[in-house]
């Protein structure tokens, strides 16, 4: 156990749900070293969310207050780390979680379908498994499957973790797609309408409370937040953040 | 299988050795999620071997062929992606590798000791394993046991991916200790008396090329590639190196 008092503790417990979900089956090989990647991106940006990062927070908040259909999509690394922070996220809107593996295999659909069995219980609707009968234009086969009620007919589709061919396919079929992305250089950050470059436990609760805080407001003020954003501007802020960081650095 | 022709055709290789080793009980799940880690520093390097590190590889070279007792230290992640470059290094010196775990297990001992069966054969003497009655102090048990011919006595150590608190208890040691991590800011690197921050087969090549070449000089020549070097300057300009990549960037 990490004690809490350790000054990388949240990492470090992430990392332990990681090995948890990989030896639960929930998470495949590929997923415990892509977490890896992401490790040194956070450890980069200092383990917190920069201003660009809560720029990025905001306006994805509005736009899915904005939204018809807005579909929050998962994968197994997202699962590992974040389950109860996207379920939450999901009550805020209209409960719609889509399961979208990107090593997808009957068994591990079932374990994750388990994992959300009261979820499901209490409201939420859980897609992309039993009734994923549509598909993303030029995505192979077991990739490209997804729910007609869900990623297929959304018009902003909430991405974390996701690979760039997916991300492009989405903004190609003209939704919104917002990514989680530790990685601003990735093609995933660098193709999707938003790209939110933080750590899915730090960031999600943040959309969630500006979610709740948006609903409040009116159509006029929302459009006002979205506006000026700028994705590549804010990759690049980005960038120059980490760059600065380390330039900074002492040995 | 990843074609030659893919600009990351090393990087993408590397990351199936590493998953076969996990399948095959070499390596431990945290060594999966410590690979991710290096493959982002590596993607920030450019993938390439810096001036910086090639710097420190002809250092490295010059006190390896100078050592009385220079010892090659590997562990789960070295083996599973430079097991042979590391032997062609021991033959030009006295033959010593010497395998150090982080999680060790007799599982994982024999595993490794079966992979080197016929390099023994032709001359390359394998320690840490059945003969590891020496410690390092300060290191507990399992990861501080160490062989009496080996790292016990050695002059010089290479260490690759090695975690900080053996690098930093062997330099108390007394002894020279080279650090192969791509994480310049990692503790291994900082405590290290030379640090290469470059992928090992890449790197590790290169140290053999060197020594070859530096066989031949006599002891004042190494000692004049030695003299001036200074490991935290080395560092400092390495993170100067990816500081200004990212800055130069396009999104």
């Amino acid at each position: 156990m990490v004690p809490k008092t350790h000054p990388r503790y949240r990492s470090l417990l992430n990392r332990d749900r990681i090995v948890e979900a990989f030896e639960s089956g929930v998470l495949a090989k590929g997923g415990m070293i892509a977490h890896g990647r992401g490790e040194t991106f956070d450890y980069l940006l200092g383990e917190t969310t920069t201003p660009e990062a809560l720029n990025a927070i905001k306006v994805t908040a509005a736009l899915m207050v904005l939204s018809k259909n807005p579909v929050i999509s998962i994968n197994g690394n997202s699962v590992a780390l974040a389950k109860d922070e996207f379920v939450k996220l999901a009550r805020e809107l209209n409960g719609k979680i889509e399961v979208n593996l990107f090593y997808r295999t009957t068994e591990r659909e079932q374990k994750i379908k388990k994992l959300f069995e009261e979820d499901v219980k209490s409201g939420i609707t859980l897609l992309g498994i039993d009734e994923a009968d549509k598909k993303i234009p030029g995505i192979d086969h077991l990739r490209g499957k997804v729910s007609e009620s869900g990623i297929y007919t959304a018009d902003v589709v909430l991405v974390p973790l996701e690979d760039g061919d997916r991300a492009e396919a989405l903004v190609k079929m003209g939704k919104t797609v917002i990514a989680i992305d530790l990685n601003p250089l990735s093609r995933t950050a660098r193709k999707s309408t938003i790209s939110i470059v933080d750590e899915l436990t730090r960031c999600v609760p943040l959309i969630t409370d500006y979610v709740v805080e948006y609903k409040k407001m009116d159509k006029l003020q929302l459009l006002k937040i979205v506006e000026n954003y700028k994705n590549d501007e804010n990759l690049k802020n980005t960038l120059i953040h980490i760059s600065k960081r380390l330039n900074s650095m002492e040995i």
